[in-house]
C-alpha cells in the first residue's frame, strides 16, 4: 500500500508528541504514508475501528495544533516530500505536503518565480502545514498569506475519501471554495495529499531599511503613513523596546539615544522603484519622528533578516524560564493603540511583556516572560489582557498560528454561539466519528 | 422593522423575474428590506412558512443565479446601498449589498485607495453580487477577484440567524474561513447585509498599449512571453479575428495585412515603472509576431476600454438572433491550445464562435453566436464541446461568471461526485428546508 512505514518505537512516540507550543501527548504509533492511497487506507481504518488520527507537518506550530494530545496515531507526512510538478507556463507548482517550504521557495526562485509566504519557521516548516494553518510571514503585507497561493487541493476526508477540489487555473467559480474552507482549517477537516500553489514572478530586486525611533507609538504611526504615501511595503516589521536591544545592543552608533523600536522595512521590484519606495519610507519615518534611518548596503541584508528570524528564540535567553507567544491581529489603523495597550498591560500586571511582528497588517507577536512556576495566574490574566484589548480594537485572537489548543478556550471571545456553531457543524459532516485531530480549534 | 416595500405590482414582477442570462421566472412579490434586521425578518418568516427567497443585486448575472425560476419572493438589495464607512487608516470599506460597484470605486480612489476587481458590469452591478459570484475582471490578474478583497461579512441564514463573519484585519484565522465559503456560493447558503473590504493604495499611473497579431495562437504565446520576463501586466486582455474586427474595423493603419487577434495590455505603478513594463509588453509582443504594436497616447485609454466594455453587446450586433455566452478557464500556459480548439470546434459544428476574455489569467469568454429557433442543438453541442475541451486542459467550466442555473448540468462534469456531495451537505447545513435561491448551481 505504498506506507513503507509504521513506528512504534519509544524514541519516535517522544519525538512526534509535541510541536513548538511546548504542548506534549503520546502517540499509540507514529504512520509514515507515502502516497494519497496509503493515507486513504490509514483513515479509512481509522475510522471503521474508531482510532484518533493527528496529522503532522514538521511540528513547527505554535498552538499545539498537531499535539496528539489524546490517545491515537501520529500521521506523518515527512515520506511525502516530492515537488511533484514546477510548471513556468502556467505559474503553478504541485507538491506534495512534507515539501520544506524554503525548499520550495529555492527551486521556484531559480525558475525566475516566487513562493511569498514566509512564516519565520521556513527553513524547516512544511507547506502541507502551512495550508493547515494558512502561514503568513512578513511579506504577507503585500503579497498575502497561504490562502492566496493555494489554488488546489487533493485531500482525503477521515472517512478515507479522496476529493479533487479547486485545480491549477488562476480563477474558478465552480461551485463552492472547498479549497479555502480548507486552508486554515489545521488537520481537523481532511489531510491533504497534494497541493497546487500559484506562483508569481520574482521581483527584480530588493532593498532593506531600518528605522530607529524613541517611542513605539511613533513607529506604529510611521507604518501608517507609509500607506498613505501609496506604498506598500513587501516588510514591515517592528520591534518594540525589549526586542530593538537584542538586535542592536549598541544603541544607534554615535549617539545616546534611547531606542524605543525599530522597524525593519523591505521593498522589492524593479531598481527604480526600490529606490523610489526606501525613499518614501525614509521620508515617512523621519515625519513621524524616527531618530535615525539608515538603508542597508548589499550584503548586509541577509544579516539583518537572520537578526529578526531569530528574535523569538533570542527572547528566550533574555533569563526568563518560560515565554508564552501569542499572535492577535488588529486594524492596522489600531498598532499605535495596541502597542499602548500592552505597554500599560505590562505596568499593570507587573509582568515583562516584549512584542514583535508584521506592523504592516497588523498582526503582532506578543510575548510573555515568566516564569510559571509561580507566575501563572498572573502570566494568563496577561495573555487574556492581550486578547481583550486585541477584540476591543476589532481585532482577532489570532492572525497566522492559529486556534489549535492553546487558543481553544478564547475562540468564544472572538465568535458569537451561532458562527462557532456553523464551524461545529461542518465539521460533523466532514467527521462525524470525530476522529481527525479531534477537539483542536474547538470542542466538537 | 425597516422594510418600506413590498411590491406585488404586475411590473415589478416583470422586472425582477430576469438577469442578464435572458432567463426568466415569476416572483411572487419582491421585497426591498434597508436593513439587516428587515432580511434576518423576511427570512425567519419564508422559513417558517416554506417561502423560496432569491436574493437579487443588479440582475446583472450571466447564468441566471437571482432568477426566481419556481414560485418566491425576490429579496432586493437596491435599498440597502450606503457607503458605511470608508477608512483610510485601517484601509477598508464597509458597505451594504446594494452599493454599486463603480460607485464604490469611485469613492475610494477620492481617497487615494483602490478597489480593483472590476466586472465589465461594474457601472450598474452591485458588491452584494459581486461576492455572491466572486466577480473577477480585467484586472485580475494582477490583483485577484472579490474573494481577496472581502475580509468581513454580516450574514443573515435561510433561518434568519445573523452571523458576523471575518472582521476588518488583513489577516486571521480564528476557525474555519466561513467568509471564503459564503464568497462565491451565488446567494445559496446565506444573504449579504454588511461587507467589509480590504483597499490597496491607488497606484500612481497606468498606460494602455494595444498588440496586434496574425494569429489568436500568436497572441496566446505572447502572454506567456510577458509572464516569462517578470512582468504581471494590470490587464492582459484578449480578441479573437472577429472581435479584433468590431474594435479595429479599418485594421492595421497603412497596411494590408489580416489582423487575427489583439492584446490589450496594461501596466500600472510609478511612472517610470509603467513605461519599463509596457516596453517589455512590447518586445514580447514583437518576439511572438504581433505585426504591429501600439502604446496608447493620454486621452486614448478611456475609448479603447469603452471598446472592450462595449464588445459583449457589440458582439449581439454582428447579425445572429442568439448569442450563448460561456466563461472558461484554463491554465495560462493552455491559452494557445484552447483558443485552436476554439477554432477546431467552430469549424466541425459549422457555427459562429467569437472569444474575448482574460487571457492574463486564461479566463476566456466563448461567445457562440447562432439562431436557437432552429440550431439549439448544434449550439448546445458547440457549448459541451467547448467544456470538454477546457477540462481537458486541465481548465474548469467557470472562470467568474458562476454556475447559476445555465451551467447546472455540467457541474459534475467538472467535479467528482464526491466533491459534490460535499457541497450539498453544506447547503442542506445552511439550508435545511432548501428556501434561499434554491437548486441553483446545483439540484439540493
Amino acid at each position: 500500500m505504498g506506507c513503507d512505514g509504521v513506528s512504534t518505537e519509544v524514541l519516535d512516540l517522544k519525538v512526534y508528541s509535541y510541536d513548538a507550543s511546548g504542548l506534549e501527548g503520546s502517540p499509540l504509533a507514529v504512520v509514515f504514508p507515502r502516497d494519497t492511497e496509503a493515507v486513504s487506507r490509514v483513515l479509512a481504518i481509522c475510522h471503521d475501528e474508531g482510532v484518533r488520527v493527528y496529522p503532522r507537518g514538521a511540528g513547527s506550530g505554535r498552538t499545539g495544533g498537531s499535539v496528539p494530545c489524546e490517545p491515537g496515531i501520529v500521521l506523518s507526512f515527512e515520506k511525502m516530500n516530492q515537488i511533484l510538478e514546477l510548471s513556468r507556463s502556467d505559474s503553478v507548482a504541485r507538491v506534495q505536503p512534507g515539501v520544506v517550504t524554503g525548499r520550495l521557495q529555492e527551486e521556484v526562485e531559480r525558475l525566475g518565480l516566487f513562493y511569498p509566504p514566509d512564516p519565520a519557521s521556513l527553513s524547516f516548516c512544511t507547506i502541507g502545514g502551512n495550508v493547515a494553518t494558512c502561514a503568513g510571514g512578513p511579506r504577507a503585507v503585500k503579497y498575502g498569506v497561504t490562502r492566496d497561493y493555494c489554488i488546489g487541493l487533493l485531500v482525503v476526508t477521515p472517512k478515507g475519501e479522496v476529493l479533487r477540489l479547486g485545480g491549477r487555473t488562476m480563477k474558478g467559480v465552480s461551485g463552492y471554495d472547498l479549497v479555502r474552507l480548507m486552508v486554515g482549517s489545521e488537520g481537523t477537516l481532511s489531510v491533504f495529499t497534494e497541493i497546487v500553489l500559484r506562483l508569481i514572478p520574482l521581483p527584480k530586486s530588493k532593498g532593506v531599511m531600518v528605522s530607529y525611533f524613541k517611542d513605539v507609538e511613533d513607529a506604529g504611526l510611521a507604518i501608517e503613513e507609509i500607506f498613505a504615501r501609496g506604498i506598500v511595503p513587501r516588510t514591515a516589521e517592528i520591534m518594540d523596546e525589549a526586542c530593538s536591544a537584542i538586535v542592536a545592543p549598541d544603541g544607534i552608533p554615535g549617539r545616546d539615544v534611547r531606542v524605543g523600536a525599530i522597524l525593519l522595512l523591505e521593498a522589492d521590484g524593479d531598481q527604480e522603484e526600490v529606490r523610489f519606495q526606501l525613499s518614501e519610507m525614509e521620508g515617512a519615518s523621519l515625519t513621524q519622528g524616527a531618530v535615525f534611518v539608515r538603508v542597508a548596503k548589499k550584503g548586509e541584508e541577509e544579516m539583518i533578516w537572520e537578526l529578526r528570524r531569530n528574535l523569538s528564540p533570542a527572547v528566550r535567553r533574555l533569563g526568563f524560564p518560560d515565554k508564552i507567544s501569542e499572535d492577535i491581529v488588529v486594524p492596522r489603523g489600531r498598532i499605535p493603540a495596541m502597542l499602548k495597550a500592552l505597554k500599560s498591560i505590562e505596568r499593570r500586571l507587573g509582568i515583562k511583556i516584549v512584542c514583535f511582528g508584521h506592523a504592516g497588517d497588523g498582526n503582532l507577536h506578543v510575548n510573555i516572560l515568566c516564569d510559571l512556576s509561580n507566575e501563572r495566574e498572573k502570566a494568563m490574566d496577561a495573555v487574556e489582557a492581550v486578547f481583550r484589548e486585541a477584540l476591543a480594537l476589532s481585532g482577532r485572537i489570532s492572525g497566522e498560528h492559529g486556534i489549535g489548543l492553546t487558543k481553544r478556550t478564547y475562540l468564544p471571545w472572538e465568535l458569537d454561539e451561532g458562527v462557532l456553531n456553523a464551524m461545529k457543524a461542518i465539521k460533523g459532516l466532514f467527521d462525524p466519528k470525530n476522529i481527525l485531530n479531534p477537539n483542536k480549534v474547538f470542542q466538537a
